[in-house]
C-alpha cells in the first residue's frame, strides 16, 4: 500500500533541521509540513526569551535567514546590542536588531499568558513561513552540559565558549516535568509520515524526545518514521556533533546515531559513501536509503527531500496503532 | 552675598528641557548638574518600559541624539520595529533599534528589582552623559488627558493622534501615591540653585511637582529657584503647549506660566520681547531676567545658561530653610 504523505511532521533542531524543513516544504504541497522544534537551547537574554532553533526555522522558512551563516536575519545590524554593551551588559550572544524584534514580540506574548506553541505558530503564519512551526513543549526544558568547567547552559558553552570545554554529560533539565505541546501531539497523531531531521541527535533530537510523552507519541503514531543521518563519513556537516560524540565516547557513525533512536525508526537515510552503516542498519532490521545526503543549499535540500518522500511512498506504510 | 552655583538641579521634560540641560552642563563644571526628569510620559511598549523624557535627556547629554528631530538616536534604524509590524503589533510609537537597546536594558534592570533612579543614573554614567539624570519618582505616575475622544495616555494622544483631540482636563495618575526619588530629594536638598527648564508646564514640570512631597522639597530647599519661560510672544518654540493652553483656557503668556509655579520661584526668565510679562511678574514680587530665551542649538543653550547662572550669582541668594 503506497504512502501518500500529505501531512508530514519533521523533528528538527536549528541550522541542519531548518535546511531539511525548507527542502521538505518545497517538495510538499502548501500546508503539508509541521516542524516540531527543539527548545533545549532556549535561553533568556536581558529578560527576553530567545529560542535559537525556532528562530532559525522561522527565518529559514520565511526566507529571512542570513544564508551565509545559516542563522540570524539577512542584512541585520547590531545597534541594540551595541547599546547594551555600552550599558555594561554581557553581549557574547550575537542578537541582531531584526532578531530583537522577534524576541521582544515573543516575550511580550508570553507575559500576556499565551503559550509558546500558539506564539510560534502565529509567528510562522505572520512571517508567511513555508511550514507550521511548533515547539516540542510549552514548558521549560534546558539542555545543560557537564563540562570540565562545571555545568553550563548550552548557549554559554556553544556561543560563549565556542565549544571549548569538553563535555562529560548532558542533561535535559525540566524534561521530566515538561508536557508535549498539545498542537505538536495532534500533528504527530495526524501525520502520514514522521521525519527525523539530520540534526544533532544529542543536542536537538533527543531533547525533543525527552519531553515526557513525546517519544511515546511518536512510537504510537500510525505514521512511519524515517530519520536522516547527520554524519557523512563519520563527520558532521556543521556544528559540534563529531566533537561531542568523541567527548561522550559514542561512535561517530550513522549506525550509532540510528541506534539511539531505537525502535522509533522504520527507516534511516545514510550517505552513499557509508556502506558499512547501511549494512549494519539493515542487519538491525531497518529499511535503509543510501543516497547523497549533503544538502548544500535549498535546491540540494529539496532534492534530498524528494528522494526521502519518494522512498517513503514506495517502501513505507502506515503502522498499526500501539507502542513500538 | 553672591551665589556660586556648584550644585545645580534642573527640573526638566524632554526636548526643551534636554536642550537647557545641555546648555547648563556646558556652562557648569563637570559633575555640577543633576537633572530631575518627568516620568508622566512613560509607557510600556511590548512589555518594555519607555521613558521618553529620560531618554531624550540621556541621548542629548551623551551626544547620541538625533539633532534634526530633537529626540531618538542619530542614524538609528527601525529593523526591530519592522519585524514587530510584520508580527501584527501596533507600531505607531517610533522606537529605533539603538533605542530598543536602552529600553531592553532598563526593563531588564527593573525586573531584577533595581529602582528607576539607580537605573537612570547608571545609564547616564555608562553613556558618559554630561549630567546626572534622575526620575522625579521611582513609582508609577502617568499623565492622562481627558479629550473629546475620552481619557487617553499621553503618548497615544501626542504621537498616536498627533495631538488632534482637544483636551479638557489633565490628570497625573498615581501622583498621590508616588514618593519622590530619594536621590532626587537629596540633590534638591544639596543644591545651590534650582532651575525650572523651559519645558511644557502642564505636561513636563507639573507632573514632577505633583509627586507627593517633591513640590514641598523644592519649596523648603535653601537653594533659590529660577524658572525659564517656555513661551516667546505667546508661542511655544516647539510642541503642543500653546494648543494645550488654549484648550484648557489658560493665558498663553509667560506671566500665566510663572504664576502656576507660584511661590516656588524666586526669579523668572522671560524673552526680551515680552515686556508686559516682565512688568507683571515684577509686580507679583518676582525677580525677572529679560533676555533672548530662544536657545536654537547647543551654543545658544549654553549662552542662555551662562546668562541665567550669572544672573543667579548676582541677584539671588540662599534662602532660609523652611517652606515658602
Amino acid at each position: 500500500m503506497a504512502l501518500e504523505p500529505t501531512k508530514v511532521v519533521l523533528l528538527a533542531g536549528g541550522v541542519g533541521g531548518a535546511r531539511m524543513a525548507e527542502g521538505l516544504a518545497r517538495a510538499l504541497p502548501k500546508g503539508a509540513l509541521t516542524v516540531i522544534a527543539n527548545v533545549g537551547d532556549d535561553e533568556e537574554f536581558y529578560g527576553l526569551r530567545v529560542c535559537p532553533d525556532i528562530d532559525t526555522l522561522l527565518y529559514t522558512l520565511s526566507d529571512r535567514i542570513d544564508r551565509s551563516q545559516g542563522w540570524g536575519v539577512a542584512d541585520d545590524a547590531v545597534k541594540a546590542l551595541d547599546v547594551l554593551r555600552d550599558l555594561g551588559a554581557p553581549t557574547w550572544m550575537k542578537l541582531g536588531d531584526a532578531d530583537f524584534g522577534l524576541h521582544i514580540w515573543r516575550s511580550w506574548q508570553l507575559v500576556q499568558g499565551k503559550n509558546l506553541s500558539d506564539i510560534t505558530a502565529e509567528a510562522a503564519e505572520r512571517f508567511s513561513a513555508l511550514a507550521t512551526i511548533l515547539p516540542a513543549t510549552d514548558d521549560r526544558l534546558r539542555t545543560k552540559l557537564l563540562t570540565d568547567e562545571g555545568w553550563m547552559d548550552f548557549q554559554a558553552w556553544f556561543v560563549g565558549k565556542r565549544c571549548a570545554p569538553s563535555v562529560g554529560e548532558l542533561r535535559y533539565e525540566g524534561a521530566d516535568l515538561a508536557k508535549p505541546s498539545a498542537r505538536a501531539l495532534q500533528a504527530i497523531a495526524e501525520a502520514d509520515l514522521i521525519v527525523v531531521a539530520p540534526s544533532n541527535p544529542l543536542l536537538s533530537i533527543e531533547p525533543i524526545l525527552a519531553v515526557t510523552g513525546l517519544r511515546a507519541a511518536v512510537a504510537s503514531a500510525t505514521a512511519p518514521c524515517i530519520g536522516i543521518s547527520p554524519l557523512i563519513g563519520g563527520k558532521a556537516v556543521k556544528g559540534p556533533l563529531a566533537r561531542l560524540l568523541d567527548d561522550l565516547d559514542i561512535d561517530a557513525t550513522s549506525h550509532a546515531v540510528a541506534r539511539r533512536y531505537g525502535s522509533l525508526l522504520d527507516a534511516f537515510v545514510v550517505d552513499s559513501g557509508d556502506a558499512a552503516d547501511a549494512l549494519a542498519l539493515e542487519e538491525d532490521g531497518l529499511k535503509v536509503l543510501a543516497t547523497d545526503i549533503l544538502m548544500g543549499g535549498p535546491e540540494g535540500a529539496e532534492r534530498l527531500a524528494r528522494e526521502v518522500l519518494a522512498y517513503a511512498s514506495e517502501k513505507l506504510s502506515k503502522r498499526e496503532p500501539g507502542l513500538r
